[in-house]
């Protein structure tokens, strides 16, 4: 016989079912077992098959089963099964029986610490919800991939082992690289760039990051995934924000399709957000933040300006997404681009998503010469670098890109309070296991 | 003006093209420019425009130029440029200008040194064969993930970081993590396992693993990438080879679609592959390898081996593509199913193309006495992976999968002699730059 899926049932089919066991109930003679796969679940009821019943009294909360049946309508629209089925249970096989749980799974409320789930996290990645997040998070991903796909941009696969430290230095992983040392990436940047430089002038790569942050924050994890776009021959920045949005509104609509259910349980509203999204410049940015009691005229964005920023696109432009554009030159890598009226506003671009930076992106600098300027003015040895900037010698096309972070992008729009919890086995300061 | 790309020019048309000087020629009063972009090649032509003709002089190959001008019919085919089109130049304008090249990007053959190649891996991918083998590497990543979406695969990322070494030790790559040590998974599968006990019962992961092996051969890599699929709820291993079968199938079919032009110019004819693929069952591998001389009873496979089976397939079956399925128990890991019949032989399978292994898989140990009888036969301490096994207590499917590798899927497709030759930026023993 074939499996049937829980979120499939017809009325009157006779089926196979195959999952955990949710939850069990008594009540009088009839014996309820809440059984959940992966589409949904449903309740089962033994009523008077006594080999079954036998069998049924030896289980426990989430064993694996497989039970054989009726469908039937149920008497009641049960809130847990979102539907108004139920099986008349003939036969029931345990496949896996499971010893007392460390955590329950089937709560009513997240009531359990978040690193206690986190320890037995294969457990608490059977809770419907927290289950949710990861289909919808694999729907984002296959809607940024089918517009990429579709416009032609080539999927590649950066290293993530450097020879080098690609930035400060401190916030990177060292690994034992047999008789020398190498470093974990902690963006594929400087790879996407020299991809095309070698004439892969559309190009994504999916994969992971990493920093070696000791801040232990509700927004960081020391390996994290980005969805990171480069595109060749563009005219300015303005360009890579357009693509940035038309992937991002791709994600959306793919989840909106396909996680009907998912967003449902988890209670969420997803709207396609309007292109294009509202755009603050600096330096009219510091202008804003002043206003607003902040005077940091010069100076990087921090949690605080982040927020006030935000409150000024909510009631100005209803947006939940929206660009901050030219940042200051001098607080951006060395290979971000100088602007063209005013090389003190680089064509710098974060992405952010109510008061959350989600991306940052913008215009590479593909000129020799101004590469060579912005290393000397940071103080960057060229010995370090050298195996990278060797190759704008020999014909860079204009570039530019960005690199939008998967586990944020699912945290904010899913309005999770810690961004572990979009990661399947987040890997923190203190956790590298399971 | 709007770019156009060298691959859709159409006669008498006016037109923007953007990209490399793959060329420049002189004969009598006219100067050929041949000009590279991510689509194609095409012959340009400065006739008498005095200002372009300046310009032209000062050009080197590999610069970076922009050039306008007017399609025309050109009088003989060209063999480089693949179609009976030129470019009149009306205006050139250079936007990079490049030095002279440490290593030739237009070379009629391979001359170059692979490693010095590699040495300057930007200059060497704008070879149009080079450049192709990375689209062609795109589109059969498209191809999997097109089937595993559809049938409702969900793509997930495991972690990277592992607490403990997950096999032998010798071979893993070690990091500095914090206060203690972490290591570079060499494979998903654990963490691939753990999902499905997270109740995700379908599942894809496309990401990096790394061996620290000291052998420096043309199949391996120390970093590679796998497309590694995992399905809850299997019969057995033969459910595993068909889901096996039908992600090749998809990934090969898109190529030919997608990718024709990139195919011809390599030279490579690809076939959809017929299905089932034939399969060899050990111990009748020993029967067969014997007859040909080799009597390895009970061993694992080695390349002399391998080299035998493929002989014998190739005359038997006609196939390109076949599995080995039964391997023996004993030589792999503890989390391999043993067979029903006959405990010697795993339910544990390779997926082979013309003599080269290029996947793993088959159906994992999910009862948790078996796995605990299996690593005491292995002598492997429970302490080492108790953070593993401590799932399998609370329900357990039945599950399997594979990891298919994309590079050496790249390699033996398109009859590369390297693996390195799959990668965009190899990491081997001795290179972890640029």
């Amino acid at each position: 016989m074939k499996r049937s899926y829980v979120s499939e049932l017809k009325k009157e089919q006779d089926v196979l079912l195959k999952g955990w066991v949710h939850e069990i109930r008594e009540l009088a003679k009839l014996k309820f077992i809440i059984l959940r796969d992966s589409s949904g679940i449903v309740q089962c009821i033994v009523k008077d098959n006594k080999n079954a019943k036998e069998i049924a009294s030896e289980l426990t909360l989430e064993s694996v089963v497989e039970i054989q049946g009726k469908v039937k309508k149920a008497n009641v629209k049960s809130e847990i099964a979102r539907n108004d089925t139920e099986v008349e249970v003939s036969d029931i096989k345990i496949i896996s029986k499971a010893e007392k749980l460390p955590i329950h799974v089937n709560e009513k409320t997240t009531t359990t610490d978040l690193s206690k789930r986190l320890d037995f996290r294969s457990l608490d990645l059977r809770k419907p919800k927290v289950n949710a997040i990861f289909k919808i998070q694999s729907a984002l991903i296959e809607g940024m991939q089918n517009y990429l796909d579709k416009e032609g941009f080539v999927q590649v696969f950066t290293p993530c082992l450097m020879g080098v430290a690609s930035e400060s230095g401190s916030e990177v992983f060292e690994i034992k690289y047999f008789n020398k040392k190498a470093f974990l990436r902690q963006d594929p940047q400087l790879h996407r760039q020299l991809t095309i430089l070698g004439g892969i002038e559309k190009l994504y790569d999916i994969g992971p990051s990493w920093r070696a942050e000791k801040s232990h924050t509700v927004k960081h994890l020391c390996e994290h995934r980005t969805c990171a776009v480069e595109l060749a021959f563009i005219k300015d920045e303005k360009d890579v924000m357009k693509l940035e949005e038309e992937t991002v509104v791709s994600a959306i609509k793919n989840v909106i399709n396909k996680c009907k259910n998912e967003l449902d349980f988890l209670g969420i509203k997803l709207k396609v957000p309007k292109t294009p999204f509202p755009e603050l410049k600096f330096p009219e940015i510091y202008d804003i933040l002043k206003e607003h009691g902040k005077d940091v005229y010069g100076e990087d964005l921090d949690t605080e300006a982040e927020k006030i920023l935000w409150e000024y696109v909510k009631k100005k432009y209803n947006s939940d997404f929206y660009f901050f554009n030219g940042f200051p030159h001098k607080v951006k890598p060395f290979y971000v681009m100088e602007g063209d009226e005013n090389p003190r506003w680089s064509k710098s671009v974060d992405l952010n998503f109510r008061g959350m930076e989600i991306s940052s992106g913008g215009q590479r600098e593909h000129r020799y010469k101004k590469i060579m300027k912005n290393l000397k003015e940071r103080g960057i040895s060229l010995k370090s670098v050298e195996w990278f900037i060797k190759f704008f010698k020999y014909g860079a096309p204009p570039h530019g890109g960005f690199a939008l972070g998967i586990e944020r992008l699912t945290q904010v729009l899913l309005g999770l309070q810690n961004i572990r919890e979009a990661a399947l086995f987040p890997r923190d300061t203190e956790r590298v296991t399971p």
